[in-house]
């Protein structure tokens, strides 16, 4: 049996990778998305192993130490992670699987696992980013502004990954994405197998 | 702006790859088909520069020595060739080219144009194979061993595609060939004018 493909959408804050991969889910049901690790309370209506796995510091400095995540990261006090053993069983088990993450922990996974396939997300103009920081009406000007310059930063990171896909349009972006899974299982390294199986006479 | 891109569609005899093109084109009317050039003689409809460009021996054999051709070969007496500049013209213009050639050919093009997409086309079995030339019966039992037998070996040289596509339905085929080509264009080394126009502000 073939290995499932782990498919990483990443890119700047703002690109909307978190809608695509939502949407992305909802047209390809066989897909598993990647349930990370938090050591933050649950928030009302989150179920662990659904939103979340919930565990202790212990526990997760633990995990860290093993050696038993793909990427983790410490943000504002809370640890989260992305669980090794729950993304590989499932692609030793046939399964596809997908996450999202920001461009720190792709790169993270990269090193653990450059078999994946690695996605860039990328807003269709830099103004249009913009647009959509300020759209939602939250934030400062000062805060607007740093958002704006880190994502602008984060562009150049791009150079890391196996694809770009422009979030001109959700649908559209899911779209190149299928093509990308579809072109990924056709490749001549995943086909071996097939080639077998035609060769039966 | 972006070159096209070269899509080869190869493969063992028998597998389908001349119908899977045509079905492609007609899916795909911004692609342009590779003509060929050729010294034998044309048959009845056939019109030059369309299903062939049909030249002199003397004129093939001078542009052999000028290294005109992306790949050449000599069939029960005629030349048959894949005039260089006809492709690399189009390409340079940004327009995607497609053509569809023996394995011999296919590995000849990808010494001269390795940026190439080589796709290697295969029935879904042997069996089917077999079936398929064994319907047309206009071949003696010989001839169809001979067929087979080669076949078979020609699928040993998948390895050095690029993607395996199985020609189980030719809708499907087409619709693998469409997700190719659409992943093609969101790889990274083909999308640095894209993140340079993302970064205009």
């Amino acid at each position: 049996m073939n290995k499932g493909l782990l498919i990483v959408l990443s890119g700047p804050s703002g690109a909307g990778k978190g809608t695509i991969c939502k949407a992305f889910l909802k047209e390809n049901k066989d897909f598993i998305l990647s349930v990370s690790a938090t050591t933050r309370k649950p928030r009302e209506g989150e179920i662990d192993g659904v939103n979340y796995f919930f565990i202790t510091k212990e526990d997760f400095e633990k995990k860290i130490q093993n050696d038993e995540f793909l990427e983790y990261a410490s943000v504002y006090g809370s640890y989260y992670g992305t669980p090794k053993s729950f993304v590989i069983e499932n692609l030793n088990k046939g399964k596809d699987v997908i996450l999202e993450i920001d461009i720190q922990g792709a790169l993270q996974i990269k090193e653990r696992y450059p078999e994946g396939v690695f996605i860039f997300i990328v807003p269709p103009s830099m103004k249009e980013l913009r647009n959509r920081i300020e759209k939602r009406g939250t934030e400062t000007e000062e805060a607007i502004n740093e958002r704006f310059s880190s994502a602008f930063n984060e562009l150049n990171f791009a150079s890391k990954y196996d694809y770009v896909v422009v979030n001109d349009e959700v649908n559209k972006a899911v779209k190149r994405i299928e093509a990308i899974v579809m072109a990924e299982k056709c490749k001549i390294e995943r086909q071996k197998e097939v080639l077998n199986k035609v060769k039966e006479v």
